[in-house]
């Protein structure tokens, strides 16, 4: 399997370890060959049909900083557009930075590669949160697969496992944490006791909350993984702007400490419902399945059958989420044969 | 797809109630007509080639306890063996009880059924814990499928989970908690500070624990549950006395108090690993995936890309582990289409 990967930062990153990581795994228990044929960041590109070093690639990137750069093979100021153009690729994995406002540049190579008949992976959530529907459809229009499971937690393996592993039944709603920087600024908060300016600094230090925190704390990130479930599992046709958002950033130490007197956490919780897209913080009993601490991630399933049935994971990391593109890969491997 | 169902206690009424409730939604969703055509308990069996109804079979089991005083189609004292020979199907369901020295009748049933190219869905762990390999072997040979997701964790869909949600990943080692029963008497006793003793007769009283408790508190269930994911998740050949087991009997309310002061809960873990196949009595900490409370299973997947996944589902109840059940009749179904 051929891949074009677009984007170099953490993700595209980890996309190119794991598959340099799992290369002998991939071909001796799914008879999978798969290949890096091209690779674009801001610098340009580099493209090889015969397929591109992961390792000389990751070394590339930490040296100069330019995928670019890559001997031989590498591509100054070249749009990821054109780059599509100039290679044959089984798949695109596209792990450009998130937009809200546009959702480019991943609606456009979405688009393109779709309509080229080329199946789609990515970890973004803007073109999702924005373009749901349209790209699902056009994704069938064309007879290729579209699949996202980075997009919503990271290596928690949510939408596969709301489709996979519960047929028969129906899935009612999801009520979930689906941000781990929130998550974590509120588990320290809780645990020591701090503020949220002071938690939210440390937090920046530690490298888990972004120079501009904004889409992180003021929920923004969570809703657009609502609307990205809201579609995906229950088939509510819905964007971005259907989902309440409240953000964490009024809590206050008191009203955290409050609550855990009484044996109750505050969360941001996402629910998801034919009633309701709603992000907001939340009261959660201490010893409820919501209580996951620090950067971890979790949904729970309510469903007619199985009644709540939850899964835990790491909703961030670069690895964790490569593992996740990398289950699509091997899905569509499997269902394909390509 | 016609089934035979062999068993009509708990899960097997479940069953029933299940292919009642889901009929039009299975036919809808999947083109799949679920059919029982025959149903045996201790007293005989009903037997229908065009197929039972499960609301009649339901009120005749309630009304007389016998399955065989159905109208026109029961048959007193007749051998479940018998009966596989009598009607046509498609997929045997085996939920007759769990029986560790010797796995009969389920083992039997199974045999016969694979050998007569049929597939077999069952929520027992007697056969399996016993003979796993076998019994694997041998649906192989015959080109058959045998699933058994209900056999652990009821509702908890670990095994689909573990070989469905994460393609890419190698499962390293499993930790969980696979028992509701002890699950249920242990977080009482740290509820309440109340003793195992007294914990247990309550327990028994409110139905979560059976008269004879010895296979839940003496984790000899958890410990087939251990050798069916080492079996079928982590590819260990074993069977149940390669398990070492400890079970809860000899837990004190002042030890679950001394572990409570220090932030700690005491679980009963099983260990699924290369290294170690364990059930006993363990600390965790409150604030970890772990400390789940109730009779509620769970179980982490240590993975080499997505680090630690977990997932949590009620690990029994009639229609939850039926849940499981119509699960694999549906994955039997997408992929066989009869």
């Amino acid at each position: 399997m051929r891949i074009c990967l677009m984007g170099f930062g953490a993700v595209g990153q980890g996309v190119a370890k794991v598959v340099s990581q799992k290369k002998d795994y991939l071909l001796k228990n799914y008879g999978m060959d798969l290949k890096i044929v091209a690779v674009t960041d801001s610098s340009g590109a580099a493209i090889s049909q015969e397929g591109l070093d992961p390792e000389l690639l990751l070394k590339v990137k930490l040296e100069s900083g330019k995928v670019s750069d890559y001997p031989e093979m590498g591509v100054k100021a070249i749009d990821g557009l054109d780059v599509l153009d100039k290679v044959e690729y089984d798949c695109l994995v596209e792990v450009t930075p998130t937009n809200i406002e546009h959702g480019e540049p991943a609606k456009s190579l979405t688009i393109k590669a779709i309509k080229n008949k080329k199946d789609v992976v990515t970890s973004n959530k803007g073109h999702l949160a924005l373009f749901f529907s349209e790209l699902m459809d056009l994704s069938q229009e064309n007879g290729v697969e579209f699949k996202f499971e980075a997009s919503v937690g990271g290596a928690m393996p949510i939408l596969n496992f709301a489709q996979e592993t519960l047929p028969g039944n129906e899935i009612k709603s999801i009520l979930g944490i689906l941000n781990g920087t929130t998550n974590f600024i509120l588990s320290r908060m809780t645990a020591e006791g701090s503020s949220y300016e002071h938690t939210l600094q440390e937090s920046q230090q530690l490298g888990i909350a972004e120079t501009d925190p904004t889409q992180d704390v003021e929920g923004i990130d969570a809703a657009c993984k609502t609307v990205i479930l809201a579609n995906a599992i229950l088939g509510i046709d819905c964007t971005l702007k259907d989902v309440q958002v409240t953000g964490i950033s009024r809590i206050t130490s008191e009203a955290i400490d409050l609550a855990k007197k009484d044996g109750y956490l505050i969360k941001l919780m996402a629910e998801v419902s034919p009633d309701s897209l709603n992000v907001s913080p939340r009261l959660v009993r201490e010893d409820s399945p919501y209580a996951v601490d620090g950067t971890l991630n979790m949904a729970t399933l309510k469903t007619d059958l199985a009644d709540d049935v939850t899964v835990v994971g790491k909703g961030a990391g670069s690895i964790e989420t490569a593992s996740a593109i990398l289950s699509d890969l091997v899905n569509i491997w499997k269902s394909k044969k390509i």
